[in-house]
């Protein structure tokens, strides 16, 4: 039987994306947790602030840290949740408050989109790295109960949090955003906000709002940036996006009208870019510069599409 | 230019849909709130508990009250919120604490279901009633920051709440959900949960986690619910669902293997249905009674998109 990770989707060409673990959902509990966090083929994922631990020690280089060598940095026990299974042993997350100045010269503390980018992990650790980034964040800024106040407790070895005073119970949140690419036969339409670093373009994006559907979404968002009306839509792959918990939702639309009105406080720039132009973008040999975004990014695999005619509406 | 919401797009076909009104989400604050609840032209959406008032008396019935009628049942103004703009014309919704007793032979208090499979008001009103219902229990159910657990105070019009303590920003919740037929050849898989009425099947489903794309939420869900593998996953159709505030993410998987395991915590039966017998559930036809959910559910949606020979895996 083919494996569902080798099929060629377009979602699988993202960072982030790449994720084995068996998260066994139906089967957490807190002596799962506990005995998850004992065993001794256990694999631990350390955070320290916004980076992960990597030990360059061995070939390939691993986030999957033993339980002996993530306790050395003093792993926190009490916010370890429980990711899933590999290969039936337990994969955990926590955070840790070590000095990364004084890390030995085997283990390095790396930002995330740079593990995303970088490949110096296998690509399906760094899909682990963002379900336990996601989660332990969520863990971290929803201590209270936003129903009544009360300071909540961690339940579902991590995947809920229960309030003792009113009863409600708080699930990690998952935020939908839509990006999307306008495209009007060989043009599409790129912004440019003023925190993308010099020359990039990229496509636009947004958070969905309640009581809207994709395709409403990624049509609301492109006429408030752009002033641009969208008719077809069609969704293209998504992203999980742990910057805290996004989930990108990626599209194509096709405009229905073509001049530009900018939001200037969201964009510096916006206008329309041919096939060829956005071709050059993407290999960076474009002439003035002008970059489109990593190929880690969603966003560039929904310009690459276009670029390479996947996308024809009719 | 043809309207965006003439497209026979599938989203388009479910409940919740239809909402016409014109967000302008950029365009939120204190004094435009203020000024819409002032225009003797706006409109109000009143909810009393889970019910939503509809005026009978026009033709045809509306949920937009005028700010006299809605007076009349003591709408809460400190819980009003902007909706958005049709036809250059506030919306907002609110609640009110009415007797529903009491109220006037020609205004009703309609549960949301009943609302959407009901065509007692325009569709496009339905699209709305979600959206308003969704915010509003948001707002009801997140008076305090998660983060320090301080009485937070609504600000951008209802569409966020603001902490005064630590300075947190907290939006409202989309969580997405993924529902999913899994397809083999002229049969897919259909599941009962014990909470559904008599003879009811339908596809199955579940929330999404951080860190999984749309593709592998699919893969997971249904392996966890029916044992079944899914390989390719094509997305179909999305409905926003106000209960309290999800977005259903519709797709087809095609099967990879094809004996059931069910997860018995979430379901009561779950097996294969041979194209013509779902064609019978659709329509109502089936000799055993047997019945798939109502057309303003988007798993009547994925479901008929199958039985009509839309959906053609390799």
């Amino acid at each position: 039987m083919p494996s569902p990770h080798d099929f060629p989707e377009a979602s699988r060409r993202v960072g982030f994306s790449h994720n084995r673990l068996d998260r066994q959902s139906e089967n957490r509990d807190a002596e799962t947790l506990a005995r998850a966090q004992a065993d001794p083929q256990a694999s631990f994922i350390v955070f320290i602030d916004d980076r992960v631990l990597v030990d360059i020690a061995p070939e390939p280089n691993t986030v999957l840290l033993s339980p002996e060598r993530s306790a050395e940095f003093g792993r926190d026990e009490a916010s370890t949740i429980l990711l899933g299974y590999q290969e039936g042993l337990p994969v955990l997350a926590c955070t840790a408050a070590f000095d990364i100045e004084t890390l030995p010269e085997t283990v390095k503390a790396v930002d995330l989109r740079s593990l995303a980018g970088g490949g110096s992990v296998p690509s399906d650790q760094v899909g682990a790295v963002a379900q336990g980034r996601s989660f332990l964040l969520w863990q971290d800024s929803h201590e209270f109960c936003a129903n009544c106040g009360t300071k909540s407790v961690m339940a579902l070895a991590g995947h809920r949090r229960d309030c003792p005073n009113c009863g409600r119970q708080h699930f990690p949140r998952t935020d939908p955003v839509v990006i999307m690419l306008a495209v009007d036969s060989d043009f599409c339409l790129l912004g440019r906000s003023p925190r993308f670093y010099q020359g990039m373009y990229s496509c636009l994006a947004g958070f969905m709002e309640p009581g809207e559907t994709i395709e409403d979404a990624v049509r609301r968002e492109t006429f408030e940036e752009a002033g641009i009306r969208i008719g077809e839509v069609r969704y293209h792959a998504s992203q999980p996006w742990p910057f805290p918990s996004s989930l990108m939702i990626g599209c194509h639309g096709k405009a229905l009208t073509n001049v530009v009105k900018m939001d200037g406080d969201e964009l510096e720039d916006c206008r329309w870019f041919s096939r060829d132009e956005v071709r050059t973008m993407l290999d960076r040999t474009h002439q003035a510069g002008l970059v489109a975004p990593q190929p880690f990014a969603i966003a560039h695999e929904i310009v690459r599409a276009f670029a390479d005619g996947e996308v024809g509406f009719s």
